[in-house]
């Protein structure tokens, strides 16, 4: 096509690609979802349906993206995590981060009413951003900070909405009843007053939600060490997980994963 | 909340500040969208549909960013421009550019069916990007430049489907008879071979659209060169138009413009 | 010449060229200057030896980038001022720094004797930034910035080193006697103790030094507004200056600056 | 002190820290230096003089900065690799780049009359980069390109002049004469025609100079793997090696180095 006498604003643009063999972690977060989650009545401390819908939208995202290796999600939040050689869209900072925020944003938008009987009362959205992690030790930090700030949240969220809604209690009476507590004092208040053994919750509630992608039984590909075709990596089988990933026990079970993260 | 000792991976975030006092344009594009557009069935050369549902999404998300002073779009992409002070999210790329790629994409995806009598068949998504521009006249170049190509674009589509539906040439044979054609000889080709006169040619199509923010009528707050406040900004209007904006005399009917942009 | 296996480390390198169309302005400091000060038994509060040298190198590397319009310096740092079209490599922040800084020094070094009659007791160094401005007003208040400042310092070090040296206080004393008084008490402590008119210090402690380029006598390229060739640019004369760039005047006076500062 | 209304100037620099847990390498490269040569008439291929003032000024920067593990010099550049959790500058890009060119140049100027009968004739600058590396391998294969770099110039100048200078051939003829050749061609050049064994030239020009931090005789405290206090770095030896570091056996006669840098 023919070009423009102002074509030269195109020289505005920056290069935004990130750096070579590092793993790259892109995190969604809900714009807003206070406001959103009231709009819909979401059921407290958690609402299963719409977690269950974050997970579609997020399995939607891993399906797309063969180069994802993991996806972590609890409450309104996603973490996606690339092997550390994707040079998808040349790494292109923007175009991932967009790109995936859009995609979710896309998921959850459609799949709503397969989740929720009432319609979208208000748009919702999303942000993101790129993180980049230069070794598999802080990669796996990162992760278990999101699953150890998930269990942190879940657990003063399951506590403050007993105080709520059986304990009666108002906003700041739960707020003041929890101040200075540690984690030991809430499975406490849990236990004898409302009788909740905060170790039977549902899984999906105190660990989050995984996804990995894992050979197809009896496949042993990754075990080769060899880098995966864009073929073989389609053959992997993406598999849905409410485990604790925090202890080495998870990442020893599935060698695979720090295999496939690392090409 | 309590933090976990996994809290130090916070500082592998860096900062992604955009430069103070430039004009900030987000411009979005649709991912794929020529295989998005067969399976959906669109009319071509243009499919007023779309570009309505485009025109929408874009309508939302100029509302819902006050900040935004113009925005552009043509085909599958839009540019939003920001005023220059903008302090939205203090000017952080990453959250500006997916956020106000999810809004669209969730504005898009939720109001399909008022523009489409057929179901989507497949996830739409969008990338984006963000530019700066430190002078008013490299921001106007910049909205030259994407109407400019908008007009290339569809004189030559409009002439290439005529010559394939009407014509009932080949794709190949198509490409071929506009292999070097100039402006002029696309215009004969429409006027003498198809009877089409491209000046009659829908405005939208040929100049695409732009949303505008403007003083209601008979309020000349903007002339006064102050600073609007955040509630004078939620007075202004909302304008829709498929107008030249290349010419000087768009900017000059519209003093509120450059006023509004550059504070 | 041939290649190595290893050279797709040079993937690694990322790109850093500037916003095209801004004010480039590279600031350096002297690293560590306290205890340079020391070992080279300065005068205090300016030691113009030091003050005249870091001007000679200032004037070195202003000759030799025909693109600094404008540079400013006092204490031990300076700041040059790039027309904001300069193309230098590809406007490279990395390059742009790094060597400007590292030209600086040579001078410095290389001109130690011509200053000092003690030789170098230790190794000066510098580091330098590039901060980017949109626009000339930002560029201004950020002259008038550094100039204030040499202006505040100055004033607070005429004084402590008057009531440190003729005063005979020890430097607690001083700091003591300083604390919490504007620059009126400083003006009269200086005047009434120690008969030092502020006024009537050297204008180069007061102001700091300024050099810019400017057209040769009876020469008016630059008023015609056309871009100057690099032949041109060479035909422009180094002015040295210690005036006030603050107010209007200075501005006002020399309008080839604003010309040369915007091509 | 005081602060002007021009602080907010301050606003428009940008954070430039570095990834951290990456490799930090800062390379300086000499500007213009084949002009640089001609004028203080360097010895052709190699003028050991300024290889060894080079030496000389990149120790002197290895001293200064206790977290470089190692420095890799040939030619007129010189590559300085920091331990990856060094937090010196807070890591900010601009402060380590220019920093350390700043200081290279003043230790290369203060020293030239050290090493060189004439005086400097015009002043020597360099420019620098940093680049990251995520992995201790990426950062091995980094230095393994520069000797590979080193030893192909070098085998290719030392045929080169020894045409020019022994085989009094023109510029032209040299080039045309090595046209196509691989390495063993040149080998074969220098020893049938003018009796030169390349493998017994000087180590120092086929090999570039190393600078590494080891432990004193006798002191083990890297292979205990724990992290080094301030203190102990600065008890650690700087050695100076002309040797390939390209195979294994230096990094594993040297396991202290990959300690080091893991830190």
């Amino acid at each position: 096509m023919a070009n423009s006498r102002f074509e030269y604003v195109k020289g505005f643009e920056k290069a935004d690609n990130l750096l070579p063999e590092t793993y790259i972690v892109i995190r969604i977060d809900g714009k807003g979802f206070h406001k959103f989650t009231e709009k819909h009545e979401f059921a407290k401390p958690n609402d299963s349906r719409c977690l269950e819908l974050m997970n579609k939208a997020a399995e939607i995202v891993v399906s797309e993206f063969t180069d994802i290796v993991l996806a972590y999600g609890d409450s309104d939040e996603y973490s996606f995590v690339w092997c550390k050689g994707t040079q998808l869209y040349e790494r292109r900072e923007s175009k991932l981060v967009s790109h995936v925020c859009s995609l979710f944003t896309s998921a959850f938008v459609f799949n709503w009413s397969k989740f929720f009987d009432i319609p979208l009362r208000s748009l919702p959205s999303f942000d993101g951003r790129a993180v980049l992690y230069p070794s598999f030790s802080s990669l796996r930090d990162y992760l278990s900070w999101r699953q150890a700030d998930c269990h942190i949240n879940n657990l003063y969220n399951t506590t403050f909405w007993a105080l709520r809604l059986q304990g009666k209690m108002s906003n700041r009476e739960a707020e003041e009843r929890l101040k200075g507590t540690v984690s030991a004092d809430k499975h406490e208040i849990l236990f004898s007053q409302f009788g909740i053994n905060y170790n039977n919750e549902p899984e999906m509630y105190k660990k989050g939600t995984i996804f990995t992608r894992k050979p197809a039984d009896g496949d042993d590909m990754l075990s080769k060490g060899t880098n995966l075709s864009k073929k073989q990596k389609k053959k992997l089988v993406i598999e849905k997980l409410h485990v604790d990933l925090i202890a080495d026990s998870f990442w020893k079970e599935r060698p695979y994963l720090e295999t496939f993260m690392n090409q």
